[in-house]
């Protein structure tokens, strides 16, 4: 039987400003990353989002940024493998405390916006990442958001890594993304086929109708896809009919 | 045998500025109270922070401010009990992660400047935090600055506290401290005395030569006296003369 | 023939993070007051605010905050007269550079939340920015929320002040503001009615039925308001139909 | 005969962290390149520092950093032009509100570390930033480190820009300069040597010995050398046996 994970970015509020609608979203996911206080989230936030998930019994995972809230964590920086290394540590160590606080099992790490990028482009800093996190719990997955660094990972006996699927957005034959700059809504039952396709046969068509191999276990969904809610509920209807299970990471390593 | 801890505030370097000379106290003290990257510390000053702990065999705790870093935590502002414990949990983990990072025991936490003084002016704060505390970790160890915050650590049967005492400031006879504006060097001597009055007989001399009870098993010494380095190693030698052991928090409880 | 300035907050967004409806608020307004990137806005938002105010010749202001982004500046804290002075100074130049850059008229300050706060309680902090401001630019309004302020003003012969009222909210009879906690939708006719008053009468009507006097040359207007925009059109031709003209502060005093 | 003007950072300690010893160094220069808030330097910072250059007399001007004070403005960051642009208004409106107060002519722009960088390698944010100094004021002068920027500069007719040589290191025979890791002590008679070459032949010998173009009107001296008041005392008393003036960068142009 097919098992799959959907995750979904949280907790990007900060002090009085809002964003996303985490409270609509949570029911149907089974990972959040949760931002650690640097590209967005606060003290505040954080806790909240992880009281919100242990109420659906989501599992958490710390989604670092770099320290730019300006430019909400999306601009590459130079900063050094080291400095990266800490950022990450910092933000994990600060959210697995609201896990804590809440018995939540702390589950994932997931890079954010441009630090996701950085750790793509150099395996230095995304080994440097790496052996931060088995340095601080070896329990914790990796949730990987390209092949680049998903090869990274392969390098650690002891890491844990899952590579996520994207249903929301179009693939290139390169298995690169076409992001656009405006969120637009999308049709649920194409997002809903796509999940299916990769849950069944590891596959999704690309943009150029090309089947492409998308070896994913977890599949990420933007919470600020306008018609978000909508979509989950049709993706959950038809992970029923084809008898898809949901799974939160942790299950699924 | 007498035995006591001393404990510093370390780690409060921030980016390119330095503050303190950790590397020269360190080797002189047994518990680090080491800032959490709100009104000092940065997630790379924590790390080599705690890396020179580790060195020293120092135990670790943390030493949360309120988010100010332009008035480095000095300045009591208007948040809830809920804002502030929120604000040491999330620096209790972050800090709690570095340690985990060098396999160093995480030990206590001393709220650092006007957060202090929240917490000893409203018992809803301290009791927030302390729940704060217990809820993310029961062995953390609540080191506690006067006794309007030590007497809340004590409604909480979980939670260890210890109250420390000072020695190179002067008392007033309500065991409040006269705190100058320019620090300045100290008699080696004199505080030494104080250490050795406070370890044997848990009393000291006020500034008004009255002699007043200071029950403390743990002595603060501020790293930032011109003359720290001579000051710690007239306190050890006297503190052989005197047979008062030195030992970190985490075995004094 | 009456006139009166309607003053909004706005640019209060920052980084992704949206705030306000600042677009659809702007043509009907007189005054912005722009936050200067301590609470809310960054120079992006900033410099975009300041466009479309020239766009609709709204006059420009700067809307000061304390350093407390988590907070929005909702926070008092222990700032001394000359930090505030110097918060307020910085964000005022901060943002009469932008008002140069597109050749609009940089015309008053208004402090925000918890500074305005401070000011309202402690005259010495009051005289410390008012001074800061002449200082800088004599011919700065100074936009006055309370009593307290607009008398503190008064002892300064070269400091234009304008004192401003409160129509989408409810005064008690001692001229305070019922705040509510949850910002909800407001009659478009009572506030309408209610604007009339104040600037043909100089009174209003408080929650109790009691009439009080309100002497406002500018009313305030919150931008968060659900239905801000229907009120502001009634608003309008509310105005309109009394012959009450619209006029920005400068114009005024 | 000959003119030139000696040029340093400023202002850049925030809150309680200390940077330079601007007390001792600003008597012997006459232009300050001043600290926006953003990589170094506060309000209050930023008073003293220009309240100080008011009494001695000297030139200020801002040195506007990137939002990076964890990094102190010394990384790379994806930031657009506009946004660069937006960085170097706010910053330079905020540091003239205090030139203002003190009755200060504000006098230049000189960008710091990685944003200087950034302008020297894309000549498309270089000619944003100045394009946004323009729109601010036209009396402004572009402090120019390298060619590449000095000469996007002569672009502008209504832009003055000086270009800037450096005595206190070493140049690489492309007029590149050899940064050490640590600061050192420099001395002070090579030092001078090279400002007087400069100043009355527009050369100075590189590294390897080589005779290279430095055709500047203004001299960085960097702060933080160890020896720097001696330094600056033993090439005021050079200057004035080979009679070379000292006057500020608005003089000069």
């Amino acid at each position: 039987m097919a098992r799959i994970d959907i995750n979904c970015d949280m907790g990007e509020s900060f002090g009085n400003w809002t964003m996303g609608r985490d409270d609509e979203v949570m029911p149907y996911i089974t990972s959040a990353n949760v931002a650690g206080g640097y590209h967005g989230g606060d003290p505040h936030v954080m806790r909240e989002t992880v009281r919100l998930a242990a109420e659906h019994d989501v599992g958490v995972g710390v989604h670092p940024g770099l320290p730019d809230k300006m430019g909400f964590g999306r601009r590459k920086m130079d900063a050094t493998p080291e400095e990266v290394r800490d950022y990450v540590t910092y933000q994990l160590g600060a959210l697995r405390a609201f896990c804590d606080q809440y018995g939540v099992t702390f589950q994932h790490v997931k890079p954010h916006g441009a630090m996701y990028s950085m750790l793509s482009e150099s395996p230095e800093h995304a080994r440097a990442v790496m052996e931060g996190i088995l340095d601080v719990d070896e329990d914790l997955i990796y949730l990987a958001t390209d092949m680049n660094i998903y090869e990274v990972a392969q390098e650690y006996d002891d890491l844990d890594a899952v590579f996520e699927g994207y249903v929301d957005l179009e693939y290139n034959p390169d298995r690169s993304l076409i992001v656009e700059q405006e969120k637009q809504a999308r049709d649920p039952d194409l997002v809903a086929d796509r999940l299916v396709s990769i849950a069944t046969d590891g596959t999704v068509e690309a943009a150029n109708g090309e089947v492409i191999e998308v070896p994913a276990d977890s599949i990420c969904i933007h919470g600020d896809t306008p018609n978000v809610v909508e979509i989950l509920e049709t993706v959950h209807s038809r992970m029923d009919e084809h008898g898809i299970e949901l799974a939160p990471l942790h299950e699924i390593v």
